[in-house]
């Protein structure tokens, strides 16, 4: 049995943070949470969503776990308008979930959850280095990588006690550097590692740009990027592998 | 003779609610009003388009009628800013359309009226169930449809005292539905009918969001839309042929 | 040496007003102004962009003169938001340009200026006709020319005291014309010159369409648009050649 009602940004918000990496994931519904662990088809990143009971106007659940399309869920999320309510409920009987809003319902088609990848476990990293910026900094220093690579380099040097972001092209370089009183919170470790921009790009798609971002590293490590969501009633967690410096 | 002058923004909405379903057109100038009544070349699909000389701040005409490109007078009419007004004359020796508007004009060739389809009489159909809803609500269930469907269905339920859209895909179902209380009026009466979703995508560009709309449909019958345009001194009345149903 | 800092929507707008016209140009950057000299590659329209040191919050060159990639340029300042300060700073020794808005630091490769076109000279040309309009009427002009030709003709009729711009389509003809006292200034002079629109259309995109636009123009005989940017501590002058007229 799952029975629920949100708002529809908050929904909106958290199916799009899982939809930048994966087309399907499973749902997880817990009595005390709603769940998506997905990670991409290429086991480059990861998304762990959570959004607490709190998040929810009204939440019941006894545990069920449903196999979901993605894009299709958000494409119904998105009819409704922001300020509405939706209504989601799961009819065990025909194996389907009821989205409503205002007077509009859409019954959606549920995938096997059986035939969905296996929902991965978080590791357990030792990230010494962490920095806490705007969501804006982070997709300026992203829009500007772009300009020159396919590939982003993230660090902090602790001399310095600077967060940077880097990107070297074929003639030109990007530096996005940020000293200790340019960003919210910083945790100075050694730290650098190389990224496909394209993981970057994708997630920041969902990283709110006015929202604090923790940025967790390490040296040749995944980075992990958390932000909340729904009014601190939710997260999103991102990691994500690095790949081999060739330089 | 024709000459008239009218709020850009008046007119660009009326020429925009005949031009999503015919390219060519007859427009007719008689001396009390301005009308396009035309139906599109699959026959599926036809629009009453109507402005009293009250919708210009003035207007003189003997009765003239003018073969028109749509497209091209749409063009036109969007280039002046929508608070602008538009002087419109008809100049009978070189059967031309001068459309002013600031310092800009613009010399419209005319097609010759017979050449253009003939106008299509109103057919005098029985519609015994009537809904006055937004127009939003319209597009809301239009948009909804459209991710299942090619189709979609709207019908009344005397009964429960409903009115419902609906489009059924592969896996997948969508379903409006607004009681008596969710509408501005419902006059109830058993009708269901199926249509082609294209003619309804294309319509509802000019339908506005924020305006009541009414639904006038019958069992397996065309439906009729209606909908006010230039506070009042317009209306817009588009008529749809059903769909046989297969289900 | 070169040394500056500049509000972001000033060095924007201006890099902006040459880009249209150029990929590749050299900036010349001389003791008292910053300043782009270019033609096209077809030899049909020039751009003379200057800001004086007063558009800058701070300026030192010795005088350099750097071979600059303009579309590459016009993406790294529209980084910045629009309110930030960025600072450019040529070094001499690796020959890059160094962009800074923000934590965020861009090395630009600099091009060779001698494989850079020469910077063409101004041509000293007696255009008699001037009228000063609003950005907004040419814009409005160019588009309403754009729907029935590919050219572009503006003059002065001093007998009427008019400023025009006509475009003759197969069918359609548009005409602005714009008397004494709905220009901000016309110094008339018997002027007529045909013009490509798609030069027209390019430095549309730069020139602003609530500023006073400066236009001169002969029989003809290339056209020459001048207006202000960075709040009158800069302008751009456009000079065009014109089409031999075939009707």
């Amino acid at each position: 049995m799952f029975s629920a009602t949100i708002e529809a940004k908050i929904l909106q918000e958290a199916i799009s943070s899982a939809k930048v990496l994966v087309d399907e994931c499973k749902l997880r519904l817990d009595s005390d949470s709603f769940r998506i662990r997905a990670v991409d088809p290429a086991n480059v990143g990861m998304v762990d969503l959570e959004l607490s009971t709190s998040a929810f106007v009204s939440y019941e659940s006894d545990g069920v776990v449903l196999g979901i399309n993605l894009s299709r869920l958000s494409d119904i999320t998105n009819i409704a308008r922001s300020d509405e309510t939706i209504d989601l409920e799961f009819d065990e009987e025909v194996q389907k979930l009821t989205i409503q809003a205002g007077g509009l319902q859409y019954t959606l088609s549920l995938i096997d959850p059986a035939s969905i990848r296996k929902e991965p476990d978080l590791p357990d990293l030792d990230l010494p280095a962490k920095v806490v910026i705007e969501g804006r900094n982070l997709d300026q220093g992203i829009k500007a990588a772009d300009m020159v690579s396919d590939h982003i380099a993230l660090g902090v040097d602790p001399e310095s006690q600077t967060f940077y972001i880097r990107a070297k092209g074929d003639t030109d370089n990007v530096q996005l550097e940020l000293k200790q009183d340019e960003v919210i919170s910083l945790q100075p470790s050694l730290a650098h590692s190389l990224f496909s921009l394209d993981y970057f790009k994708d997630m920041n798609k969902a990283i709110p740009k006015t929202t604090p971002v923790t940025l967790s590293m390490g040296e040749e490590y995944p980075i992990q990027i958390n932000f909340p969501i729904a009014d601190g009633n939710g997260q999103v967690t991102y990691l994500l592998a690095p790949r081999i410096q060739s330089d």
